[in-house]
This record gives structure tokens, sequence and C-alpha cells, in this order.
């Protein structure tokens, strides 16, 4: 790029029409000119020659990504990473917002991934190091997707659960165990108390635990234990699979009576999720394997939000991620940040019910409803239901009284003292 | 994990029957006992509970993942990368190799990316930097995919090109042009000695150049082409976009004569490369968008030879990767492992044609092919035809005389001195 081409791809915000663009916040490290590079990133990702040779003409007005917020700040210690073959010259660590226009692209997923984090953004040159942090959508570009049939409203009325989490487990021993006794398993961690028993995001379609047989199994289950309780129950059905399976899988869960299904929103692919969320006639969720691939480094890929948003606007009534606690390794910040990407307004689009799990049980239930500063949450532990000394009933029983202290405004300890399944858990799992 | 869990998870090659696992190399740093940390790696990705409470069962034998190879070091610097909330205790890096039951998922593109690359593989306790460097597969998890319909040998004889590279162009400008004048671009880049003429990635079916269109006037040029030079030339159409659309943007390219196809392979998912790929009546060739997200960091995240492997076994007759040179920020070897990965032998699946692209003109055919060491690749320029100052008949042109140069053993310099298209390539962009 001769450096009378940069000015093509910066503008104010003033000049263009909002509703064409979809905006993007990007960091990044270059080495050389900070400015050349913004403008490079703006080419690769759109325009890559505006011209024909020997033509005047010039498509970037119309075309371009262009900058619109820049601000470069030198790093003399270099690139935050070692990246072979990264360009030499004196590094600088910038944050951008990128005017992209959508109309390069349309409102497909597929299109826009390859535009906003595809070849022209990771390969600008003079740019090893770049991250989308996030991305903005105009209400023309929004109005193009359905979103959830449900969202967190709907789940909440088909559950009839109002000013609480959403109390989920993960049915364990989660690969290997036959149907009859998982449905078993399942029942006693409903009937002990929890709304929605899950398959974890690696059982599937299996020759050893068919779908159809498990739906089924767990469908009466979930009609029993609500029929039992006087409460909605649901089974939530993993339909993870090619996506030419993904309807008729859908519908022999359904037709065992499965309540919502789960779906790995990253492994189908997200045009995948919109495909089945059409097609839905109950609340899906979606969960995270694959994205902590390209998010968890902080100056590098794709931030997890993005992919949230993304889920969300695909259709997702519920979204699973990675969530507080040691394991799960991710910033408290992000896990709001996702949180956050889940319930603010997104135009015509329904709020999605944010599920941030990872090795939960009774004892962590506070900390998250503290963090998050709301009840519009999902609590999906695993171990800390199935694994509980006493049993799944009592796992499940230890979550809701876990939630009877924090509504009581009692100490968990003090309610452990009248309620043996919290004791238990405290003792088993707080070591 | 109890230590006595642990030896459950490690196991020796003959111990186990191959066709039942699929084997995956596995770097990563580990802070605590490494053997632990390897353990808990097999588990999170397999059996995370393999007993009920109170069950004397073991589901690991048949279930579990395991160790079959380890090595460990330590790194006394602590982690490579700095990782928000990261794990303490003194650091090794690991080197093992994981067999994986593919029972526990099948073969099915989503549903072995959840068991490998998902919440296993990145949220091990202990575990904040991962890299799944390498996948095997056995014979019978390969006789479930039926690969490329046509392979490098098929496209060699749709071309009638054989012991030569294969020279396609990105047509440019590649946003904003009208068909028309786009479809003359590729006629003449096509009569001036291109094979095949193809969309850039970003461009697809958009209001402003219609695919139907594109492709119709492309088709036409393309049969102009060859008539006029008396060999076969293709158009690439590309048909990303929704899932759900693929087969009739695959029907609509075809009837309109593209002679072969180019989709974006994770942005539409393996899954919809399948898909695509069981209905193609000509060659498809994969694009890298998204994959360097995940990629580029020497010890964190997956290596890029793994979406090599899979897209090949999803159906693409060809692969267009990074390929040399600065600005793809690609190490040598990787380029050379993801070439490898194309083209070695893989039970019955087909070899793909290798397309490692990346501001290539005519003087960079010399150093792929010096280093590549082989004629079965293919060569992607976009300005290095359709930005040549001659236009993009000569552009085509100076690469056919490169390569000429090197048939014939001479100096691209020397050949230089008779062609002038390859004079004036040299002159553009050689400075």
């Amino acid at each position: 790029m001769r450096p009378e081409d940069i000015p093509g791809f910066f503008a104010t915000r003033a000049e263009l029409d909002a509703e064409r663009y979809v905006e993007l916040d990007v960091t990044f490290e270059c080495a050389g000119d900070p400015l050349h590079a913004a403008a490079a990133l703006c080419s690769e990702q759109s325009t890559t020659q505006w011209s024909r040779v020997g033509t005047d003409e010039d498509f970037r007005p119309r075309y371009a990504a262009r900058i619109v917020e820049f601000d470069a700040t030198p790093r003399p210690a270099g690139f935050s990473y070692e990246i072979p073959n990264a360009p030499s010259g004196s590094v600088h660590a910038c944050r951008v917002t990128i005017a992209h226009p959508h109309g390069n692209f349309g409102a497909r997923f597929p299109n826009l991934m390859t535009s906003v984090m595809g070849e022209g953004m990771f390969f600008a040159p003079g740019i090893p190091i770049v991250r989308l942090e996030d991305i903005r959508f105009p209400a023309s570009f929004l109005a193009e997707f359905a979103g959830p049939k449900f969202g967190l409203p709907g789940i909440r009325e088909r559950l009839q659960a109002y000013e609480r989490p959403i109390f989920i487990g993960v049915i364990k021993p989660n690969i290997g165990l036959p149907p009859a006794p998982f449905a078993e398993l399942g029942e006693q961690a409903l009937l002990g108390g929890l709304d929605i028993v899950k398959d974890d995001e690696m059982l599937t379609d299996t020759p050893w635990s068919p779908l159809a047989e498990r739906a089924a199994l767990l469908g009466a289950a979930s009609a029993r234990a609500a029929a039992a309780t006087g409460v909605p129950k649901m089974y939530m059905a993993n339909v993870t699979d090619e996506v030419t399976r993904l309807p008729a899988l859908h519908d022999v869960a359904v037709a065992g009576g499965a309540g919502c299904l789960l779906v790995n929103s990253v492994p189908v692919g997200l045009s995948g999720v919109r495909l089945l969320a059409a097609h839905a006639q109950v609340p899906l969720f979606g969960h995270f394997p694959f994205i902590a691939s390209f998010s968890r480094l902080p100056r590098y890929g794709v931030h997890s939000r993005v992919f949230t948003r993304l889920q969300r606007l695909a259709g997702l009534d519920a979204v699973i991620m990675p969530g507080f606690g040691d394991r799960m390794m991710t910033p408290e910040r992000e896990v709001l940040e996702n949180v956050c990407a889940c319930l603010e307004p997104m135009g015509p689009i329904k709020p999605s019910l944010p599920v941030p799990g990872g090795s939960d049980w009774a004892g962590t239930v506070e900390g998250i409803f503290r963090r998050l500063n709301t009840v519009d949450f999902g609590l999906v532990p695993g171990r800390g239901v199935f694994g509980h000394p006493m049993g799944p009933a009592a796992g499940a029983a230890s979550l809701r009284q876990a939630w009877e202290s924090i509504a009581l405004g009692r100490s968990l300890d003090a309610h452990a003292a009248a309620h043996e399944e919290l004791r238990s858990a405290i003792e088993f799992f707080g070591r």
C-alpha cells in the first residue's frame, strides 16, 4: 500500500451511514507504521484491490472497511507472544474500531466469519498478533435474524420458574452408562429438585446409548417427576451431530419427551445452529466446545463474547459458557461480559439464558449469584449433583438448599445444620 | 482425582485394540504433577465420572481416553504465555499421545471436535496451555468417510494438466466489481494461461454480484477460453453461505458453467463441507478463513494440519492454505506439514490438491516448487495476476513463463529477457 492509499481506509463515524456497517473492536500489535498497518487490516478484509489496472475507479467509498477509532502505543519490549516468522521493526500496540460494510457479506454466519475473522483479519501485513475483541450490529442487520424463539422468558414460562436461577444437572457417569440406569439417575435428580437434567456435551446419539431410547426413557422420567412434584421438569437431549441429521434428531428427541435440546455450537457451526433453531419446537441450549482454542490468550484470537453474541443471534435460547472457578481459567470479567452479551438489549432479539458452568456444587452457588448480581442465570453442575455421596436426589436437594439459604439471608453453614444433603455436600465437596 | 485413579488413564499400545482408537498428539504445560495432569486431560475428554455413587463399576477400560506416550520436562521459567487465572505450582512442558476411543463420538465431525478439541482438552485441571498437534485415524474410522470425490487425480484429469502445478488466480478487484467486468477479467486471465480463475473467498452470492449471474458469465467465459486455447479452463464459484443454501448454490453455479467450487471450510463447518461434498458434481476447493485464530501460536490451540486432515476427510478435492512468504507468517515447516497432510497415504481417502497461497506472483513460483519438491500443488495469486501492469492476460502469462524457466532449467532473469510479461512482472512486483 502506498502512503497516499492510507486515508481511503479511515473515516469518521459522521461520514458513514451507521446502518450499513457492523463495528469491530480490534486490538493488534504491529511492526512498522501503525497507521499503515491499520489501513492494511481494513484493505485485507474488504477491497484488497480497489480498481482494475488502467481503469479510473475506486471501490473503497462503498465497499472498504474503515478505521473509525484509532489508538497506538509503542511497545519497546516487542511483541507479547513469540510468533515464528513475525515481521521485524518497531512494535506498537493498537486499539482500533473498524466499520465494515455488512453488504459485503450479508446476514449469513459463514460469510460474516469469513470477512470479519478470516484471512483479512489474521494475515494483514505487519500484524502477527491480532484479536477481535467485540462486534456491534446495526438494527438493519439484526432485523435479518430470528434470534431465540423462546429465550430466557420462554424458558422461565415453560418451567414456571421465576425470580431464581434455573437448576440444571449434567447426568454422570457421562460416557458408557446405558440409557435405563442413566434415566434412573436423571429422574432422581429431578425429584430431588433440579429443573432440568441434561446429557453431557460429549454424549450424543451413539450405538451404546441411542438417542431415541434415551430420550423416551428420560421423557417418561421427567413426566413422572413433574407429576410427583407438581412442577414442570425437563430432559435436555444432546442432538449434536452432522448438520444433515439435526432436524431428524430434534424430532426423535422431542417425540420421546425431551423438553429442551443441547447442541455444541462451534462444532456444528453457527449455520447449523441457525438451521436447528428454525426447526425447533423446544428451547435450545448451546455448549462451548472449541471456543477456548481461540479465546483464552488475552491478546490473540477472538474474544469469547463475540461468539456469545453470535450464538444468541443464531437462535440459542440459552448459552452454556465457561464460568467462575479455578478449573475454568476464565477471568471473572470475561464471564461477566459473556453473561451481559446474553442479557443486554439486542434490538428485537430476545435475551438468552446465560449458564456459566464449571465444577459447581452447592457451595459455589452464592459466589456465582453475588458476582452476577442477577437471578437470571442457570447452574449446571455435574459431579456436584451426581457425585454427591448420598446420591443424585440429595445432590439436587443440596443445590436448592444452597439457594434457600441465600434467599433467606442465612449463612450456608447455618442452613446446613438443619439440612443433611447440604451438610453432606459441604463435607464432601468443600474439603 | 485420587492418586489411585491415575493408572486407569494410562496404557501401552499393546494393551489396546488399535482399530478402536484415534490417536492424538498433544503438547501441554501444567502446574503440579504432570502424571496427574495427563490423567485429568484424559478423564475430562472421556469418562469424567466412571461409576455411579455406591455402584461397583468402572467405565474406564472401554470408554476412557488413555495416555500411551508420555514425556515431561521441567520449565523453571514458568508458562510460555501469561494466562489470567492460570494455576500455580511448578511447571512442566509435556508431550503425550492419547488413545481416544472413537466409539465415544463416532465418524461425525461435530462429535469428534467436541471430544478431542472441546471442553475436555482445554479445561483440564492444571493445564492452562495445551495444543492438539496432530491426529491419526485407524482404517475402521477412515472407512466411514467418502473423502474427496475427485481428488488431485480428478482435478488433473478434468484440466488435462499433468506434471506441473495447477495455475489458479483470484479475480481482483475482489469486492465491488459487477459480474460483467469481473467475468471479462477472468476470461483474459484464462486466455493468458491460467487453468482456473476463482472468486475471492470473501466474494459470495451478493445483491451486487448474484452468483447465478456471475457463474453464467464466467461459465461462458471459461468455455470460450477453452475453445480458443484448446485446453480445459474452469471458473471456481464461491458457494459459501448458510449450510441450508449450499446444495442450491452448487446447482446454480454448476448450471451456469462453474467447473469447480470454493467453500470456506471452518465458517460453514466441516459438517457443511461434508454435506456439500456428498452433493458435488464438480471438484471442491476449501479455503482457510478463521483457522489462524487457533493455530498461529506455537504452544496453544490446534495445529493447522489437524484441520487439513479433517478437510480432506470431509471431501475437499483441494485445500487452499497459508503458504510461504512474509505476509503469511507461517513457518516453512508448517506449510510442508500441511502439504503432506493432503498428499500422504490416508487409507482409501484420495489425495487432495494442496494450494499454499499468499501474495504470490511469477517470482515466487520457483521458491514454492523448490521447497515442496513436487509438482503436485496449486498456485493461487491474486494481485500477482490481476494487478500486473499489462493486465490479467499478461499476469497469467508471466506465471506460465516462470514455470517454463524452471522446466527448462533456465534462470528467471534469462527467461525474462525474451518474455515481456515476465520482465514486466519482475520490474513491478520484484521491487
